[in-house]
């Protein structure tokens, strides 16, 4: 196997609708952070992966720009896409750079400027994210609708209600209340969530992720570097990845996102944690909580809840601070917002700073195995990646 | 450092106006030949890296659907994109994830379909690949205007004709002819190079890389796995990267592309080149002639000639077969084609190829030392990637 790869370095821009700073500029308030984090230099990055799906940006190839605002010094870059999970994607072409010994410092940095075009062309771009050529031109589906065909076979196998899904945004809005960097800082109801209009029945306004612009950034270094950084680097300790059919037609059913019920299995094995009882030892989770029933079904694709009992473990409020596994915590991509490119590298910066003990007061998570874990998807499974991360 | 990586397998589709073949069947093409060649099934390859620029693409987010069209079974798969480099960028994330033990085996694959959208429309998108924001929306510069000035500049320094410069196309295209899968298959005279109307003065319409459909591929594997399927691997022995300037009012001058020769160093270091003569132990080269200018300049920036003297190397004939190093025997992008996310990997093929002594007649260099190198350029040096190829 490679060398060991922590993460020495993170930083995160606020999400929200940021007309301020252009791409580069928000890449650079979250790439600035992390090497200042990280207590290196700019020349020291050799290598940055730059996650954007960018279908609508003004610079449709910004690794080259991202590398130069930010003062790299002539390193490897590129951009890297997999749709939804283009930041967790370059958070592994980070990772594989440096265990394969190529350089001792790498950096990815995720960034999104989502309000660049009007919010009707953009989902539609999100939807071309499907097959365009056999579903997208014929179905005209986009993400609301991909994602309420889930909720509804949910809904009619297991006995879910609406108000059951619902309560992910009512948690999630909870906890991003507490995180200075969400674009969505208040509370909400769950008669609020309930009685917004709907998007994709069952899916209401309220358990929609929204359109956003943010970057994040993560220093990885190799251990030697590492230990020489920091007293408390912070390891990788499994990765998992699958691809997934991009044809609906050929899902065995819509109760589950496959490939990230594989990607999962794939990082417990590597990190050593029992799939049976990963809860066990994972302290704090993020999931790709992309529309309200992603979460629920991101429990039980993790194994932390048993098929059709996802919603019943947030109904017990397994998923707050002092339940069976805390699970968003920074507000998730329903209120932290979704800046579809930075949102993994935006997990692996959430999974760090839990580690480290670093978030705000009130949604701290009690970190007793030193575990995290980090769930972003791509499309509806399309692409699945899974990461823990772990103190020792 | 990481584990040793060969090339086990190969594919290539004929490059050109491809509008009998969708972009997931182009990748077909390619990826299926290099599966067969590498004897290998489709579920050994655990992960795949798709070079695509594609903005112009009715397809955005490919990588899941050419996972799906070559039947894989749930690999880790993204797009990489480095602008006309992003081939040679998918390659590279595919060593990666062989070399840091990630996968034993991985496809790079690049697939462009660049017919999709009207010639204007597609060199307008390309030409987006500058700085957009400073230089592109002001100047409105695309890309052959770059390279003339590069061309003027090197003119004007060091006292080359047009004509010099024009015989780059007489060489590719003479190669061209005999590969069958070049987009242009016939030889020019230099007359006809001269005679071609002026696109961007000093370069003539046969001076420039064609819109290219087409897709390549190559499988990666472990040393293990490498020698159980192949008497005659072809190992990655090093590969350079830098990311240069986006503006060019920064550069130093408009004589060479300095990432690209740094990127040569670093190759040359890690593949033990000596690189003030690296012409002694390489036996073939692809370069990145975008446009004939570019190949000149690359002769340079890798060492093949001194500074301003790279034009009289191609006079003297010595990047033919039987000369000092012998350049683009496949055609080059002039000839072959310029699918800008094939590109690079369609190098490595042609690197393999040569170096399995498996050329078309008339086409195939003297193999003495066992090295070739590729050289891909995306924009004008934002990207540079140099890789060294050998059979031991």
């Amino acid at each position: 196997m490679g060398r060991r790869v922590a993460v020495v370095g993170i930083g995160i821009t606020r999400f929200g609708r940021r007309s301020d700073a252009s791409l580069s500029e928000l890449a650079f308030e979250a790439g600035r952070e992390a090497i200042r984090d990280a207590g290196i230099e700019p020349k020291d990055v050799r290598f940055l992966s730059v996650g954007n799906v960018g279908a609508w940006s003004a610079e449709p190839l910004p690794a080259v720009l991202v590398a130069e605002y930010l003062g790299l010094d002539n390193p490897g870059s590129m951009r890297v896409e997999a749709a939804c999970a283009s930041g967790s994607a370059a958070i592994k072409v980070a990772y594989d750079a440096v265990a394969s010994g190529s350089v001792d410092v790498a950096m990815a940095l995720g960034v999104e400027r989502m309000n660049e075009s009007p919010t009707p062309n953009v989902v539609e771009l999100i939807g071309r994210a499907g097959n365009y050529f056999w579903e997208f031109e014929n179905f005209g589906l986009t993400f609301p609708g991909y994602y309420a065909i889930y909720a509804t076979a949910y809904m009619d196998k297991y006995g879910a209600r609406e108000e059951d899904i619902a309560e992910v945004a009512v948690k999630n809005h909870y906890y991003g209340s507490m995180n200075p960097y969400a674009q969505f800082q208040r509370p909400v109801k769950l008669e609020e969530v309930m009685s917004s209009r709907y998007i994709a029945w069952p899916l209401k306004l309220l358990e929609c992720s929204p359109i956003t612009d943010g970057a994040a950034a993560a220093v990885l270094a190799s251990e030697e570097v590492a230990r020489k950084l920091t007293d408390s680097p912070v390891w990788i300790r499994g990765m998992g990845y699958a691809t997934g059919t991009s044809n609906l037609s050929k899902r065995q059913d819509f109760l589950g996102l496959e490939p990230a019920a594989r990607a999962a299995r794939q990082a417990y094995a590597e990190a050593g944690i029992d799939p049976e009882r990963p809860y066990k030892q994972i302290d704090v989770a993020t999931v790709h909580d992309c529309f309200s029933i992603a979460e629920i079904l991101a429990y039980e694709d993790l194994g932390f809840a048993r098929r059709g009992e996802g919603y019943m473990l947030l109904k017990e409020h397994q998923t707050y601070i002092g339940g069976l596994v805390p699970v968003n915590l920074d507000g998730g991509l329903k209120a932290k917002g979704h800046p579809i490119g930075a949102t993994g590298v935006g997990m692996a910066v959430e999974a760090v700073k839990q580690l480290r003990r670093k978030a705000e007061p009130g949604r701290q998570a009690d970190i007793r195995n030193g575990v995290a874990l980090t769930h972003n998807v791509g499309g509806t499974g399309h692409y699945a990646y899974v990461t823990v991360y772990s103190i020792d």
